[in-house]
């Protein structure tokens, strides 16, 4: 397989998981999308999203197409080690986490991984779902089967409580 | 469609049009990657490619992934309107190119397909291929239809004389 056919692997493995959530969310509450980036999945997420859930979005810097920059009150930037315990203290119900978080540098996307799961069992609610392109690990977060059609290991589906 | 669809249509068009160019090449020569960014095309290239033809590959900066690194004497780092000419001077046969040049800024991306249509006119040799993520023109560069499941004007194809 080559890097061409792995990477459309993994975006329609993402897309199958961002579908398969939006459908499932069955509690209210926003939406996190953490690593903005360009904004592609952000987009999809507002596309797919009804019913008026805020969308949070996280990035250390703001890099995302003009079309898909998120209005300032649910955009933050910074060290997601700081952006995200704030917005934790903020108490806002979150029903749905995304995490795309893996970079080129493996220990440190391990590092972020490590620190995210506990984080995030704290931030959404009972009931809520975590996307995530690395493995988290946290009691809270019960690990569920992708939907059909994304590769085990491809994307870490979890469901709290 | 949200930006992630569209990118994933941009790029399973672009795999369907790779393998079909792979698949028709009649030919012998070199491949030309004009372009080669990450090197997810490249790394397809090189593994659909079989019998030893040559793929070079030309960018800027290299920037591609550790594992999609192309030998040195097939790499062609620098200004495209100066390695292309320079490689063109030597005389290489060409059997098929794939340019994926586009970039934010669409005016220089136009400027740059301007020049490169007539430019690969005198690279590639006659029957071969030409696949851009640019409209190309030049004489001698005919349009043919890009294969079933290509969207129109989603990639553009063309074959030498």
């Amino acid at each position: 397989m080559s890097r061409l056919d792995s990477f459309i692997r993994r975006l329609e493995a993402q897309r199958l998981c961002l579908d398969w959530a939006v459908s499932s969310l069955d509690a209210p509450g926003a939406v996190l999308e953490l690593g903005l980036g360009n904004g592609r999945t952000y987009d999809h997420l507002r596309e797919r999203i009804a019913g008026g859930r805020p969308i949070y979005a996280f990035d250390r810097h703001l890099a995302a197409h003009p079309a898909c920059v998120p209005p300032a009150e649910t955009l933050c930037l910074g060290e997601l080690r700081e952006t995200l315990p704030a917005f934790a203290a903020k108490r806002v119900p979150v029903a749905l986490a995304h995490a795309d978080l893996g970079s080129g540098d493996a220990a440190a996307t391990a590092a972020l991984a490590a620190w995210l799961g506990p984080m995030l069992a704290r931030v959404v609610g009972d009931g809520g779902l975590v996307l995530s392109d690395q493995p988290l690990d946290a009691p809270q977060l019960r690990r569920v089967e992708p939907p059909a059609g994304v590769p085990a290991d491809r994307y870490f589906v979890y469901r709290r409580g």
